[in-house]
């Protein structure tokens, strides 16, 4: 599952499952997330919590509108990318934990989409005021089953420092 | 509800249902969505389907983290944020369809917050290629019950220009 280029740490056998540190990370370093088909029930159900509007929670109202039809809340789109993510199973030390970041939403998530993630990080900076921890630049593109791109989010993600020796 | 600087149209009375149109928007348009009360069962909830991290699902393992108890996941601020952000009522045409943003979580949202939404226009920019519309910059600030920031998101958002009479 996870491939690395450059000086990271390259994980043995089906999964390493010791934690990553800040250390352990280098741009370049590539993994994958989880699968996750999307129904149309799945759509309404989070709209009408969520993001309540007829292109996201009636397929017959949503033909008239910009989408053309039914299409996920992009806060859906994002919430099940974090789900991807989590299912990735990189044992980054400390979870995820991300504190900002950029997203785009090339096009909709659509009724019965398959949903893959594909993970690069971009960047790893360790943090000045805080010793014991850094922040790493990860670039998250969700697809869908055609390899179309329906969000990009590039986050600063929270990474601790190994404990000095 | 609507506030608003410079030449942006001002509605009238207590709410101004004709629809908005990109015309009708100028930087320093204000207005202000809806309330939200959070729940520890809710934010444990959301976190079992979309962030399953400790820190999301369990109050007690949540002691030892980063977050030192319970925290929300900020997708979940986020896609409550959308709800506080469609109860707006602000009635743009089309709806609140949003490409591209770029979202920080300066703190999470904690069980028992109550969260409201401030929103100003920063910039209006009609599109070079498609005539018939144009983005609007949105900056969406969700403030905790004690005045503190838990998420800014500054969005662009898809706005129809008004037809040529």
């Amino acid at each position: 599952m996870l491939q690395v280029k450059g000086e990271a740490r390259v994980p043995d056998g089906p999964m390493d499952e010791s934690p990553l540190y800040l250390e352990d990370f280098a741009p370049g370093f590539r993994f994958t997330g989880g699968t996750r088909q999307v129904t149309a029930e799945a759509i309404t159900a989070f709209a009408r919590e969520f993001d309540p509007q007829p292109f996201h929670t009636d397929a017959e109202a949503a033909k008239a509108t910009f989408f053309g039809g039914l299409a996920a809340s992009g806060w859906h789109t994002a919430a099940l990318t974090m789900r991807l993510l989590v299912e990735s199973g990189l044992p980054i030390a400390g979870g995820f934990i991300g504190g900002s970041g950029e997203i785009a939403w090339p096009q909709p998530t659509r009724p019965g989409d398959i949903l893959t993630l594909e993970c690069e990080v971009l960047a790893v900076t360790p943090s000045r005021s805080r010793p014991e921890r850094g922040t790493i630049t990860l670039r998250m593109e969700t697809l869908n089953q055609r390899g179309e791109v329906v969000q990009v989010f590039t986050a600063k993600v929270l990474v601790p420092r190994r404990a000095p020796a």
